[in-house]
């Protein structure tokens, strides 16, 4: 029997119908959930049915919590986690049980460490990204998203080194250029860096900007230059997850002339 | 006769002169009448002679009314449309049908849903957004990018459901991050996403922004990492439409080797 | 000797010493020319020295008549002007003359249509202009451009089409959508235009942005979806010119197997 | 003995186990130096222990001094700077070497052109933008970027002159159009080009933009065609740089067919 419990509680492999039905009702959960924890935050929508948001809060998270014990009692299953009690810790500190855990854990731990604003707020968004999280196995092109983050790690790795001594090169500038001009908006490096990555990524909300001369040509400079460079983790990631969503198409390609496919 | 005027209706076939002129008037008046409709907002030109905007726009309508009743009389020479009560129905909400239909429908609507401001201007956007998508239906580079939009489906629907989880994670985030510091325009979750898209799309009006040292660290990471995946579907629409557009030109390409061509 | 100035004014042909060192003097001239046009715009340094600039104005003036007046003679040696009178006055007409006569008439023509603000300034623009363009017929990679810009004008044409027809049309939706919270920003469809423009190009002033929850649903989709249309003229002059730029490279390849060139 | 030195002080070969250590040693005590130089900038966190600031500032002043005067010494073994004088001297005004000395000359400096803060800070500047250059000499994807501004110098070149034309082209019909209605913000043409940059590069701050219907129209102009070319330099930059991160990975290709390779 505990067998059959982890077969459905798992992800479900094609033709077992126990276990799809498990995940779509799963997936609905998880989603009406999370929107329940953004609706929540809409002060006037939150009042006119209070009490049905904790009602339904209690009764998300206990069904989580029976999910999650269920879970844990039925990894032993699986012969990684085969051993009794090791097993089952070993099952617990993996990404995605924590990732369970946090769907729920935040719940029980309210009324410990206060109910002050920011700590229930904390809390709730601890468990509106683990929620978030859970989806995303779900959905085949967030796991490729996940994919090209780790393949692509080396080239963002690279990319990010740069750009932070970038970073600090243009905004010691600045910071030299407009620090007496505007003593409050660039009152130090670090706060000059606010800057250069708004104009980098050209955001460029307004909030600050040079008004000296000097200031200004070195802007224009730095944003002629450096947003190309700005733009490079951007374009891994966006031109990486293109590829792999293209991939399942065009994999091979047939010689038009020997007819022999080109795999690339 | 019937024939007759189905084929002048139509969309002209090369060499039916009668068809073509009707297009080419057809074409200029649905352009003068989204032209009126567009400077009629502006009040100081439309009280330089607003009866000369009225009369215009009565006559357009009685013109649009007569072809769209030539039309559905017609469309039973149409073999798919060839039943002449069920056929015409069939025909009257075929796509086509109806944004003809939205294009005058409107103006008789108006006095029976009372006249105050807000209705009124529902009515003539409707109108004017149906006389845009009847023009487009004549450029065949508008066809194009709707043919785009329509092979180009299932990479869309991939990315936008991406973009929309990671829409709630960064808002999400940011709301817990700026929401004390600035409880009026982080106010929510779903108000945060505002700043979220804006922020993502690079455009950054600057009406909201984080003020906060946690909330700059995020909003920088955000920008630097998440742009490059809101710029996906802006991407794929406008790459695969350049793609169409030069179709024509280099379709065949001749291998310098053998002579022959290669259709790609 | 009018051939010795025609081929001394015109453009160097390799050897030709005269005329190079003429093409030198007339490039510093010109380039001198503009600075000091738009260097004069500055109050401060114009109050500095206000007969300086005068007399180079009328100095540079004068020289650049003689020219005019030299390039007018001397142009029946080209066959294509031949003819004493007749022949002149085409080449008066042609794209090149019409630009030099630019550069000076506006100063004759100052007296006459008097001297008031306005006037004086857009006959400073026009010279200020003709100037530049006159100096980037000696630029290649500027030639390069206009190139580009004529090569791809099919291309553009298809494109600009669609974005006027898109533009009309996020336009008449964030109308309807704000006009009514924001009476004067989004007053009629024309001005709602700018905010389309400024946001679809992503530079996002914000000097207007939508405020209601339809009109930021509304402008979050648009700028999601619209922005890539937008960025192709963008990406079409950008890239013909990279493309131009490049062709000098590698223009011709070489086989690596058989050793013969491919011309791409 | 003199060899030694030069062997440890020089970037380390692989397997030179001395010269490893003194690298990372300091590569971490040139990192520390820059982060205090940063951090210092912070009055908040600088008032907590300023004079931990100075201690540190002058024990790393004093062994950047050390290590410069032991490299200059010990240079006389490379065999291009072997003149006991005339070889130093040459060294000394090397690249390298004048950027190592820029990390420390600033610190003597301060008492000697007065310690009113403007100096102060250009000689911090100086110190923290050298220690980031020396920084980059050991990281391989800053030496990749060097490289490549190197390589492509030439078309950096001919764009940045296409884009100083168009700058000034812009910024005199915005100077035009909008001076009348704007005399404060568009007061002379150099003021207007930083509104041609800032929105050319679409950052778009919002601190300047028009207002008239003229200037918007060219304003929407400029900002759909211009874009393009003003992202040309970021362009060159970036996808020079990702083709060098790359170009170890898949530098050889096998071809399919005759499993020969092909080098590109």
């Amino acid at each position: 029997m505990k067998k059959r419990v982890y077969e459905i509680i798992e992800e479900a492999e094609p033709g077992n119908r126990a276990s799809e039905i498990f995940d779509i009702f799963l997936i609905s959960f998880i989603s009406l959930n999370a929107i329940s924890l953004v609706v929540g935050t809409v002060e006037e929508i939150h009042q006119i049915a209070p009490r049905a948001f904790r009602l339904f809060e209690i009764v998300s998270v206990a069904i989580f919590t029976v999910e999650y014990l269920l879970r844990v009692w039925s990894c032993s299953v699986n012969p990684r986690y085969a051993h009794p009690v090791l097993g089952r810790l070993r099952f617990m500190v993996s990404p995605l049980a924590l990732i369970d855990l946090l769907a729920i854990l935040p719940f029980y731990m309210a009324p410990f460490i206060g109910l002050h604003g920011l700590d229930l707020r904390f809390l709730r968004a601890v468990r509106l990204l683990a929620q978030i999280v859970r989806l995303s196995r779900y959905f085949s092109s967030m796991r490729t998203l996940a994919r090209v983050l780790h393949t692509r790690r080396g080239e963002l790795l690279a990319v990010v080194l740069v750009l932070s001594l970038l970073l600090v090169m243009t905004s010691s500038l600045i910071f030299f250029a407009e620090n007496e001009a505007q003593p409050d908006t660039f009152a130090n490096i670090p706060q000059a860096m606010w800057w250069s990555v708004i104009t980098l990524t050209t955001v460029g909300y307004g909030d600050v900007f040079p008004v000296t001369v000097a200031g200004r040509l070195l802007a224009g400079l730095i944003a002629v230059v450096g947003i190309g460079l700005f733009a490079l983790p951007a374009g891994i990631l966006g031109s990486g997850f293109m590829e792999e969503i293209g991939k399942g198409k065009n994999a091979t390609r047939v010689c038009p002339h020997c007819g022999k496919e080109i795999h690339e």
